[in-house]
């Protein structure tokens, strides 16, 4: 028990590339895809401009690609933006047991990192899944109390996995690793109580920066505490009224978190995602012209209801969070993608008047993964489907396939269609890559 | 209640320099001077040098001095490495009542900050008490419950200082203001369990950053909660187990936390001070030869005998925390400054010997301020003394000429004679300079 932190090091320290299973290759693979999808899509959102405009003059040399745009920073720098960028849509990866989101932190800092000192692919990503494992393992240790206590969870869980794993490629011996966990653990944080603005996905990008430097730190012999998860005073015992330390290192090396991380096909509220699957199928399957709609009659868990029960978002953010909208937008447009997110979205006179048509009722027996829509049109004629399992849960995870298209749909805004399809085929063969950094230098795009 | 944060940002934003009583503005020369010494006595450590061969490469433009040194990085950079050299030696300043050290993650934002954006010495002043009497107002409403729960405060409050201090520079509104102060909540980091690391000045550093971040982003309208310190989730709530808010704003305008401010006349636990005073006292006033004693009976406080009983201190760290090792040193050197508590000092034979000639009894009736010490000579001659206030305490502050002596004592390894007779002239001009970057680049020097 009093050597959590160095048990954790010295697995960080030994792992070799052979250790890590096929399947957990390819899931790290997903996810990279999945999350260079987001950056692509996010990195021109208002937030990134304005991040950019605030600390572009205090940037160092042009060692790394901001994803989806033309200018490159210093890998910290752009270690920072990327994070935000890849988040900023809510549309990237869940681990469902914690709700971090785990590749923002560490890919963002392990990215940046490979573009100032080459690595090959596989080493990008082993690193990538052993910081993502030991981001979610801390994540289990201090769960639910951690986040309860108002700690927005991928952001302090974050900095360690974006140190774990620049630590890894910095090929720190495991005093050094138990450094980069120390300096990581006194930079962790990250309130919840600014979800609802821009520092939303600053907090991961200030988590993968501070992850990234604890790691150039502890490489150069900065001293920090051994035991700075354990110790009385450690960031377990700190941050969380309660934790259980058994999480930290059961199975360590046999069992992988990133196993139970979970993709969205949607970019709004995972409570939603029942429900759009449901829309999205009716109308598919029975060709349901929307205008012919008279009334839409949704059930969904309660937890659904209390949290995403708003009748009148008013922007895109809300409309994330309302299930009225995601309804309406599904059934009018046939589709649920950042396109049906944005502010004019929302506020758009049909899709406005459509949500009067939409009764949702919640109801007990239907699991947080379900729902059940009735659709009813001026016929008479209805048709109802049952959700058992949401698209993108760990039960009905998303095909590779699954990814692909939705790469593609946020690629498309910056990216001519063969240089996302180059992208693709990239991610796939990420282990045989001789330069991961390749994979940043593709994403890049000129500026406006 | 529910204003908290705005109430303070309106505050910050309002506040006129002719609202600043002369005192308080002669405390805040008083504090840069003692800050500006530190920075020179501690720039040359080894934490400083390997923190800059690992962030060196990632930093931007020349914007900023490195106090002490030849290089200049970037401003946001030059914050952190000024922050860390400047709280290195245990040499700065104490808010007593919340062991926060206001001044260093404060001003070395804002110094870093005038180089890059030119700024009057009144107008840093200014800021710089608005800015330790915001840290140190937040430091008082979670006091002691913050600090008992683990965090380091200077780290944990000085993040809002140094985020309020460069907000009222870059001449922020009222709402700017609060969103400052939220994106400066969202980063508040820093575990007193690495306090025995190179990472203890970190967290400094990071705080200074972070907090000079924060008001960067707010200016490019970067948006944040505006109710960061008293939300259900914000700081207070999150990062203390009881808070009093009234703490926040009692007096606010009228009452300056900058003048509850403390100097160290010796860089050691301010717990010894009281011994070390009633030593170099009976030295030199008895002229007393340290080879012809034979006995040193100490009564002190029992906090102090609890945090500095160390008999065997291994290092110039532990010397630090040892009542035996400032005591031989003491009466050896007749003196107690940088030099005392180094490596070589602590290991030193006769130094260790002398320790065998020294006893230490606690008394409650003793107060943390206060020492007994008696002296007893090879020919049976013996001289005691009581020490009913220490040097440096709110009781018996160190005059300005202390302050000068004590700065000559650290600036001299790094600057000559004239450059720190210089410096001491700017530091008590400060409110007329035209440019307070001056001062900054008054404290450059060739690195070897």
């Amino acid at each position: 028990m009093s050597e959590l932190t160095r048990q954790l090091a010295r697995f960080i320290a030994a792992s070799r590339w052979d250790d890590i299973p096929r399947a957990v290759r390819h899931e790290g693979e997903r996810a990279i895809l999945n999350w260079l999808g987001c950056a692509l899509g996010g990195c021109r959102d208002e937030a990134v401009e304005r991040l950019l405009a605030a600390l572009r003059e205090f940037a160092g040399k042009p060692q790394a690609t901001l994803l989806g745009r033309g200018e490159r920073l210093d890998a910290l720098s752009a270690a920072c933006v990327n994070a935000v960028s890849s988040n900023i849509l809510d549309f990237d990866d869940t681990h469902l047991r914690t709700v971090i989101h785990p590749t923002v932190p560490v890919a963002a800092a392990l990215l940046a990192l490979a573009e100032y000192r080459p690595l090959s692919g596989a080493e990008f990503l082993h690193a990538f899944i052993l910081g993502t494992d030991v981001e979610c393992r801390i994540g289990n240790a201090v769960s639910p109390e951690h986040y309860e206590g108002g700690w927005h969870i991928t952001a302090t869980c974050g900095v360690f996995g974006a140190a774990a794993a620049a630590a890894k490629v910095l090929a720190l011996d495991a005093r050094q690793v138990a450094w980069t966990l120390g300096i990581a653990a006194t930079q962790a944080s990250g309130l919840r109580e600014v979800l609802g603005s821009m520092c939303k996905s600053y907090n991961m990008g200030h988590a993968a920066r501070s992850g990234l430097t604890a790691a150039l730190l502890a490489a150069n012999d900065f001293t920090s505490s051994e035991h700075a998860l354990e110790a009385p005073r450690g960031f377990c015992n700190v941050l969380a009224s309660r934790y259980d330390a058994a999480e930290l290192t059961r199975d360590l090396g046999s069992s992988w978190e990133l196993m139970q991380n979970a993709y969205k096909p949607y970019p709004c509220g995972v409570v939603i995602h029942p429900v759009l699957d449901a829309c999205l199928d009716l109308r598919a399957a029975h060709r349901i012209d929307p205008q012919g709609i008279v009334g839409v009659e949704v059930s969904i868990n309660p937890l659904a209801q209390q949290l995403c029960g708003n009748r009148t978002p008013r922007d895109g953010l809300e409309g994330k969070l309302s299930v009225y909208h995601s309804v309406a937008v599904a059934l009018l447009d046939g589709d649920a993608g950042v396109q049906q997110y944005t502010d004019a979205r929302v506020s758009d006179a049909r899709v406005v008047a459509f949500r009067d048509k939409i009764a949702v009722r919640s109801d007990a027996v239907i699991g947080k993964e379900q729902a059940r829509v009735r659709i009813t049109l001026a016929g008479g004629e209805s048709f109802e489907v049952f959700v058992e399992h949401a698209r993108g849960s760990l039960r009905r995870p998303l095909s590779d396939a699954d990814l692909e298209a939705k790469f593609r749909g946020l690629a498309a805004a910056g990216l001519a269609p063969p240089a996302v399809e180059h992208l693709i085929e990239q991610c796939w063969l990420l282990a045989e890559l001789p330069d991961a950094g390749a994979i940043a230098r593709a994403c890049a795009a000129p500026d406006a």
